[in-house]
């Protein structure tokens, strides 16, 4: 008999944390109880998870006694201030935010190229990748694997689901004729080459993430540069990725390795429509680049609520289970 | 007194015709006499140019005599066909179309960088580069001059504008829920990772012209790589553009010599909203890229259908009649 276990959401009424339940349910995650937790405004509400209505509840200081997996859907402060807590429980945190991704000790997992490290970690927190790294991080390891990667050079084309349902209203309000109360600009008239705060060096913070996190996952400390800009598109990310080999190739191998490659479908001409509700990154558009003597330009897209965070977050937890860390 | 031009505006009805046409009155082009040519099934309309409702012509053999100056805004084909007569007829025809920009013969110009080879052209065709070639090749031509450019990768972001009325049209159908007529799918919902047919080497005829129009305006032949990606945005395109440069830099030196460069306003976040019915591109996102030991990334938008095609035709007009060419 397999055995169950008492997991919990974190930030259950939002976009991410109800697409999460619905990953679970999807999978048929082995869980015996789940508790879903939001913040005060949201009490009072029921959310239908695991078979029956449940209900929210607050987070406090005795919220995760006796839980087994947490999944933190909620910003970056929230899991700050409740991950400690939730590991003293004895818990295991899989944290879809950026609080810990940069913590050398803390592991940043997509499990079908780095899942194997959850073997000899002892810690109890699991970070989970930024949804426009997620995506191209398959792909990218694949030719590290085969090619060894000299440098990288991204593009997004970033969904307002990205946002969050704040995104999605937004975007529906301005193709509604409204004023955005959201984003600071139309977005349904512009795209808006700045995602996330700025930060140091010109980056945002959104395309710092995905060259840190890149850096991370590949572990290796190569160049890479990001340039991240949200489109008026409901669902799935877009990356265009520009990457210098180490080695030559030959023109057909690279869609070779890609087809065989876990978690990718090869899509000539890749969609948002397409990616729409799947699991598997589309990889298309491969095309020798001319900017490198070993080069390679690709484009990829995937649904940024599903590979980009709630199923990898779910598959880090299934790793953990397939490791008998729990 | 100053000299006045008969002039000729072929696919007067199409999307940049019509530009065309507001260009001229905007800048007080010195026109003494004005033609308008589309095709037989605009034949009955009439269009308003220069003061006055004109009737739509069709073009025949001997369609061009005594022009001065023929602006061709319809298609590759009616360039081919009606170029030879037009220069027959003694006309200097300005092409907006692809028909003969890679021809080494005829020059491929952008006024502000290499408008002074038209002092000693002694031919009569000048071809106009394509839009998202031209929104960009006005900071890399600076760059190029300052610190030289030893590589350029190019992502763009598309309007349908790019596609003229039949682009623009199905934005909207898309957009009031109908199915689309004119894309091969939804435009409102995908960003489309092709512009044009597949050409060699699994480039789009799209990314071949950025490649190759760039390598002729700047005169070198440099490595180029560029992804072009439709999004669902009715006019301006956006261009992410990573260059690697021959000469280390300061950070504020780039903004200092694209904030001088003719054409060229500065933006911190270019918006689509901002660069619509202006003549400048906006040129913004302005960083060190972390993929070169010498490199910038940024990012520039442009009304695909001013300085992307009509401004910059009747800025070559200008240029010639600077030049007493006419």
């Amino acid at each position: 008999m397999r055995k169950l276990y008492k997991i919990a959401v974190v930030g259950a009424t939002g976009l991410i944390g109800r697409k999460l339940i619905k990953v679970l349910e999807k999978r048929n995650f082995p869980a015996k109880e789940i508790t879903l937790f939001a913040s005060e405004k949201s009490v009072g509400r029921c959310i239908y998870a695991l078979g029956k209505h449940r209900p929210v509840k607050t987070l406090n200081e005795n919220a995760f006694n006796g839980l087994d997996i947490v999944f933190f859907c909620a910003g970056s402060d929230i899991s700050k201030t409740y991950t400690p807590i939730a590991i003293k429980c004895g818990a295991f945190v899989i944290d879809n935010s950026s609080a810990f991704r940069k913590i050398d000790e803390i592991p940043l997992i997509i499990p079908e190229i780095n899942g194997n490290i959850l073997k000899n970690y002892n810690g109890k927190i699991i970070s989970n990748p930024n949804c426009s790294t997620a995506i191209s991080v398959l792909p990218l390891k694949t030719l590290d694997d085969n090619f060894g990667i000299k440098r990288i050079i991204y593009t997004s084309f970033q969904a307002v689901s990205g946002s969050g349902n704040k995104g999605i209203r937004d975007l529906k309000r301005c193709l509604n004729g409204n004023k955005p109360q959201f984003y600071p600009v139309n977005i349904c008239k512009n795209c808006l080459p700045q995602i996330g705060n700025f930060s140091i060096f010109g980056y945002t913070e959104e395309e710092l993430k995905m060259v840190d996190e890149t850096r991370k996952i590949l572990g290796k400390q190569i160049p890479i540069s990001a340039t991240c800009v949200r489109v008026p598109i409901e669902n799935c990310h877009g990356v265009s990725i520009s990457v210098e080999l180490e080695k030559p190739y030959l023109d057909e191998e690279i869609r070779g390795i890609f087809a065989t490659t876990k978690g990718i479908t090869i899509s000539d001409i890749p969609l948002c429509e397409n990616a729409n509700n799947k699991d598997e990154v589309l990889v298309g558009r491969i095309k020798r680049s001319f900017a490198f003597e070993n080069g390679v330009d690709f484009y990829c897209v995937g649904d940024n609520t599903l590979k980009g965070a709630t199923l990898n977050a779910v598959q880090i937890a299934e790793k953990l289970i397939s490791f008998n860390k729990i």
